[in-house]
């Protein structure tokens, strides 16, 4: 039987999204479901198969699907586990076999990875990595993700837990806590949440007048975007002061891959080059000669409603 | 013809190492040319063919070998080239074809990367990585050299030159200057040369008794070594201070490829538990929690003396 899509599934702390995907990337349809309402894993599995299996009906059945990727919090791509994700309710701290149930669910071929690399496995079968084999995803949202591609292969490691960019040390010497108990990780300094703490910090630290004053207890990212596109001055040099730790950190990820091309994806992306140009330049300045000004940094160019369900159903192309 | 035998070939700035190596990891027969005898490429190549002739013969000639290996600073794997190998007298600035032209004069097929690369591939072959499929390899020599082994192969990144792990930075702000142009680089503080210039700076910078006083001037890794060995305080707080940088730095790297080991090489590696210890200790402080004490800190397992050769015939067998 002929079996042209593929479904990519989203899970996330709250909702989770899902969708059926043919071979040139369109979303045919789609759906989300809420994980946050069952403590019970096999409860959610149960949701989660009848909503896939309601939107597969659009395309002629479940049979019509080669395979089902999944993008998950702590997701092993070598074991098909998700594994101490604190964020899913139904998660624990035992690792769950989730491929395995899903696959007894649905009778369909199932891969699940994490969402940092799931985006780029995205990229590179819909997006602005298609023909590369080397490049490296960096995902700046509520933290910093990154899916590392090395001839054309997502790297897992020994583990499958391969690719904690955003818990790289940014800041080594009285540096932030992180939520993961270490100190100074890039996500700490670069993720929405990261950016928001600088400018708050700043306004307290400061009289330097600022449109982002105002709103100083409960500023978003957003909040210092918007800010800095209007030529607020303090909330610029937020951006330039994100823009230099992830260009530092940058060179740092370029010494051990080598990569055609940085990628980046989500939120603080949309900045363009309020964050460009800072990265670019520190990156520059701190690459080894024979790197310099020959590491491309783009933006994805997935659609952000579609990315998160392209990017889980790009591993369904993958499943041998 | 039965080729049961490669050549490994290990360029250095002053000599070169060649030898015949069987499949266990046998050096058969081998000997060292001068490399800084020519300023001509020709002329180094015409020596190194007729040496390799003279150590071919003892296994039944030239036509025994599979492929011939090759290690070489700023080798590229990818084109066979040596580009700027600024320590080489017939490097000077140009992509030499050093591979083409070796293949050409011995009619041998011909791989050839740097030595670091050469050195991870040689202890996956018949070494301490055997059975391993992702590992990162360390040199500790004159400088620190990195290579990188993911899913059984070498990561040789876009270009052929990624794993510079030497080159990233270990001291953000007022780091040591590097030869390289950067500053802060690992290299700077645990290679030879940059644990003797610790303890240099350090005796400089107080009166603390130690025995490493009196050579001051001329004092050497070595030096450093045999005064911890014997129980000086100030020696000893180097190698603690050397393991801590690089066992930050190990940090960094597990969080990007996660291997199930990291296998250290070169003269420091000799140092045992006074280098492996702290890097143990401050790895693992730096980790995220689901690594923790579980990345295995090992030295490589193949004799120093045949160990350059054995390296890079390593890549001999892999050629395709």
């Amino acid at each position: 039987m002929d079996k042209p899509y593929v479904a990519g599934i989203d899970i996330g702390g709250q909702t989770s999204k899902l969708g059926i995907v043919d071979a040139r990337g369109t979303v045919i349809s789609q759906t989300t479901i809420r994980t946050d309402t069952h403590s019970d894993v096999n409860l959610y599995i149960e949701d989660l198969s009848n909503a896939l299996t309601r939107i597969a009906d659009e395309v002629g059945g479940i049979d019509k699907l080669r395979g089902i990727g999944i993008g998950a919090p702590n997701g092993n791509y070598y074991t098909g586990t998700i594994e101490n994700a604190v964020n899913l309710i139904w998660g624990g701290c035992n690792a769950i076999p989730f491929a395995k149930l899903m696959r007894e669910k649905t009778g369909v071929p199932v891969a699940l990875t994490n969402d940092a690399n799931a985006a780029a496995v995205g990229e590179m079968t819909y997006g602005a990595a298609r023909g590369m084999k080397n490049f490296i995803m960096i995902t700046l949202g509520t933290g910093v993700g990154s899916g590392i591609v090395i001839n054309g292969d997502v790297v897992y490691g020994h583990d499958g837990f391969a690719g904690e960019l955003g818990h790289t040390t940014a800041v080594r010497n009285n540096g932030r806590l992180c939520n993961c108990g270490r100190v100074g990780c890039l996500e700490t300094y670069t993720s929405a949440i990261g950016v928001a703490r600088t400018a708050r910090e700043w306004l307290e630290a400061s009289d330097e007048p600022s449109v982002l004053r105002e709103i100083s207890e409960t500023i978003t990212s957003k909040d210092v975007y918007e800010a800095a596109a209007q030529g607020d001055a303090l909330a610029i040099r937020v951006f330039e002061y994100t823009g230099k730790k992830l260009g530092e950190s940058f060179a740092e990820f370029v010494a051990f891959s080598a990569p055609e091309a940085i990628v980046l994806f989500g939120g603080l992306a949309r900045s363009g080059n309020l964050l460009l140009k800072p990265i670019e330049e520190h990156m520059n300045a701190n690459l080894l000669p024979l790197w310099r000004n020959k590491i491309k940094i783009i933006f994805s160019q997935l659609k952000e409603s579609d990315a998160a369900i392209l990017g889980a159903s790009a591993l369904g192309w993958e499943i041998k």
